[in-house]
């Protein structure tokens, strides 16, 4: 069985920082919080697609420099008839190509969901993968703000589905132009003045975290926080501060006849027609999502039940997706713009906020060992796997011991495996038309037990007892039952 | 909505070629088979497992050359910090990586399944893409002939599952050291007799289709087919053909004190104790498959059911997986090598099967379209999407129309999505308080029918009909009720 190979020529085995291998548990989790997240948007009449993971480099907007070496970012690459291919970094990029690829073909409005992983070529981090999952959906050629206001409704009944409680949950609707309108109000506007619009957008973001004092001081000289950190601010003059406190602080007198405010007035009474409250989907101006990038409406979907942070301290979990509204989406290929909304999920971010509510749904996913039957005697094998069959047919997940150590190595390895039960046959079993059913949960919770306890003897017999063999499936099935 | 963009930066949307997008129908289908194939494979105690797409380019076992370019057939670039990286080719070279880095804390045997998409940088052609899925599943670390008898059956029992008919398939069952005693004992052992060998064992692949005459001439001089094209043969001296041609027909002679034979006949018992007959698995030295990389017993899941070839004429659908015993797994990385054995199935090829078998796994996944709540009066938008909210709530896949076209473009685009069924609301219908339920399908039916036939009245009043708006639910659900 080994065969000595020389250790010069070994690789030391290990993945590529950034990246990661999954768990059985890990990729039935997934797969369920997956295929519910699909079956609320299929009630939505969003069809699933699946892109590949490559695309020429062309097609996905990332244009070769004059270097030899496409844009960083992204995984790049030439086949074999040296055309330069690309691996996907998010789930858009390639659907603009399979819009504009099928264009006559695809009915318009097209509402179609995607997920899977996406790719970046970037330096890894704590949390930060470069082959990560993201889950999107997207409403294409509707300029109807019923679109954006459907996704808002989407989000919440996907959370809803997953077994997060209404309450511990809001999506929260913004729009773009009404902090345009803020900002051009605050003489913030022009192309001159993006890179402060910049700055004032992060302070604005930070409300939730600092309040109104402490975004003021993002927006004059600077912030010093508990640490003594410093944090230089956007640097505005007091009546242009005073403009974005006034509207954080609820004031609309800064926007007058802005259009943002008219359609998030019509989004909140499409989703008050729908039935969908405040409890659920919120109207909130604060929120800054991207809005370089966002065109109309923005959505966030935030948790706001808290879990223990970094420090131990509780913290809101947050944002576990968002999106909004974009044009352009096939203005790459095509000589017209069109409308589009979309929701993005995190979807690892969403895994861990259901693993640390206690989901069901990923919770279902912790999957216990098979029933393991130990090999006692070698030459009786067929005998052995004949009970292994017997089990399987009950629908029962059991294996044999297919190693080659003794009664105690078996059993160490039923335990790595997760086994809740084993079964043992010896020459006196076998004999006697009898198998041994070894309960491994009640088994270890009585190695530390004390043998005085009156009820040892009754225990010690749950943990171990010999059935006629015929009726082995039966007590199998009993021993399972104890531990659901 | 439309804004012009200059045609002069207007890229094709078009994928590479060899890769494809995949259909809501087709993404169900697939994940519903896999999902299938993993419940039984959970009953024999193999774990699922995910690797990353990306591994370094050193632990795929391809080396670069001295040229700048990575090995043909394989995707490789480098990341951002020049390290090489490459798309995995299969799931065996990840496989044992995973095991290598991880080999205290996997207990051992591992069973372990893992499905997903590989990578070639190939020339694609008709069937043949760069990006295709694959399916193993691999129990490692055990030299036990029972591990191989296990994935026979477990084999059978998931094309059972997924609707193949015992009967209609059957898992074929040699062993590489069979082969090598043949012909080593017609004097074709020995390094310099492997492109020989080679030969030998193709036209010993193809007795199924042309017969032992078929393959004595392939033995020797070669063959001409019928269309008159002539196969070159291994030029093999009349009595070397008689050993080969004598085993095939059934003669063991030349095998006396061949470990593969023994190998086999216990393999056959074990498969006999656990109730698998040679319906399911049979024995069959002429299986050639991959032997220059398998080392003991090797297997081939053939479905023998006949579909209609390209040119009309039935022939039998073949094989849709395969794989064997295999040493040395980790031997790339460990000072030792492990014992493995495998099964792959062609995910494609499987899902073609049941697509003509028109199992109800895939046939279950043609989702109609969702129930299209048409827009009749656009400032209305609000009662129309509490109406498909309702729909929604009751579990029934709904969308209110998004676009901006008339009344008839709505019904062309309910028929282009699949729609059964479409809820209509005038002012007429809105102030009597009623709705209009429009069966697509029926109504499809009818307008091709004469107006004469005595039920056309009735059918038509089946076909549309208005109902009051509280009844809307139940009259949807017995529409699609129809369809099903």
């Amino acid at each position: 069985m080994t065969q000595e190979i020389p250790q010069t020529t070994l690789v030391k085995p290990m993945l590529p920082r950034g990246f990661a291998d999954r768990n059985a548990a890990d990729v039935a989790g997934t797969n369920k919080m997956l295929a519910e997240i699909g079956r609320v948007y299929a009630l939505y009449g969003f069809a699933a697609l699946e892109t590949p993971f490559i695309e020429t480099t062309q097609a996905l907007g990332k244009f070769l420099p004059d270097t030899d070496r496409p844009n960083a970012g992204v995984f790049s690459f030439q086949d074999d008839d040296e055309q330069w291919l690309s691996l996907r970094y998010d789930l858009t990029a390639p659907l603009a190509r399979h819009v504009a690829e099928n264009f006559d073909a695809i009915p318009k409005p097209y509402r179609t969901w995607r997920a899977g992983y996406v790719f970046r070529n970037e330096k890894p981090g704590p949390g930060r993968f470069r082959q990560f999952m993201q889950c999107d959906a997207d409403t294409i050629g509707s300029a109807s703000l019923a679109a954006d206001a459907e996704i808002c409704m989407m989000a919440a009944d996907t959370l809803e589905a997953l077994g997060i409680k209404r309450g511990d949950y809001v999506i929260k609707v913004n729009n773009r132009k009404v902090l345009d309108g803020v900002l051009e109000a605050a003489d913030l506007g022009g192309d001159d003045k993006a890179a402060t619009r910049l700055i004032v957008l992060r302070a604005i973001d930070k409300l939730d975290r600092l309040g109104l004092p402490g975004v003021r001081q993002l927006l004059g000289a600077g912030r010093k926080d508990d640490s003594g950190d410093f944090t230089k601010g956007a640097g505005l003059a007091p009546d242009q501060i005073e403009k974005v406190v006034d509207f954080l602080g609820g004031s609309t007198s800064a926007l007058v006849g802005n259009d943002g405010l008219a359609e998030l007035a019509e989004i909140a009474g499409l989703l008050q027609a729908a039935g969908y409250g405040e409890d659920r989907v919120r109207i909130d101006t604060s929120v800054v999502r991207g809005l370089e990038y966002y065109t109309g409406p923005v959505f966030e979907a935030e948790l706001t039940f808290e879990v223990k942070g970094e420090d131990g301290k509780p913290v809101r979990f947050g944002s576990v997706g968002g999106g909004g509204r974009y044009d352009g989406l096939v203005g790459r290929f095509r000589a017209e713009s069109l409308p589009a909304t979309g929701f993005s999920i995190g979807v690892s971010r969403l895994y861990a906020a259901l693993r640390a509510i206690g989901s069901p749904l990923v919770n279902a996913a912790k999957m216990a060992g098979p029933v393991v039957v130990l090999v006692m005697d070698r030459d009786q094998i067929a005998s052995y796997q004949a009970l292994v069959a017997t089990l399987r047919q009950a629908g029962i997940a059991a294996e044999m011991y297919l190693g080659a150590a003794g009664m105690n190595a078996q059993l160490k390895y039923a335990d790595k495996r997760g086994s809740q039960c084993a079964v043992i046959q010896g020459s006196n079993e076998r004999s006697a038309g009898e198998v041994v059913i070894k309960d491994l949960i009640l088994g270890a919770s009585l190695s530390g037990a004390t043998k005085d306890r009156a009820d040892y003897l009754e225990l010690k017999q749950k943990a171990q007892f010999a059935v006629k063999t015929p009726a082995m499936v039966e007590a199998v099935q009993q021993v399972l039952a104890r531990h659901k």
